[in-house]
């Protein structure tokens, strides 16, 4: 078992009305100092076997393809510290 | 500037049909040996000044209210590798 993370946001240029909300609420819950907020999404990939490099491969292509707009979308995907 | 990340997933016993509806699909595009997928938010926030544990611990907070819904999130706060 191997566990891969898949993280997706909006790219810079692309407006954000989700971090934009968030944001907005923080100064009414009393929050200061924080300048900017943007929303993503987190996946968690559950693989069977082990993890090679052909197997992230393929996960870099399920996050182009399933997981993220690549028109105004970014993802990164990493192996978390605590995976198995 | 600092730069924190939070993590917002559902926790492990509450079930995850975002999560479930990316799984079945894999299948269909050819993707195989993904066992399990969970979907969950990630926000950047970006905070002004020095990253103190004082604004950490606010971070925290600002995660367990307005970001996660205690009941059925688990949050995780961390400063990326690449944060200025």
């Amino acid at each position: 078992m191997a566990r891969v993370v898949v993280d997706v946001m909006l790219k810079p240029e692309i407006l954000d009305p989700q971090g934009k909300a968030v944001h907005g609420a923080l100064p009414r819950l009393g929050f200061e100092g924080v300048v900017d907020v943007r929303q993503g999404k987190r996946f968690e990939l559950e693989l069977d076997g082990e993890l090679t490099e052909e197997r992230l491969h393929e996960v870099n292509r399920i996050a182009g393809t399933l997981l993220s707009n690549p028109v105004i979308e970014d993802f990164s995907v990493h192996v978390p510290q605590d995976a198995r």
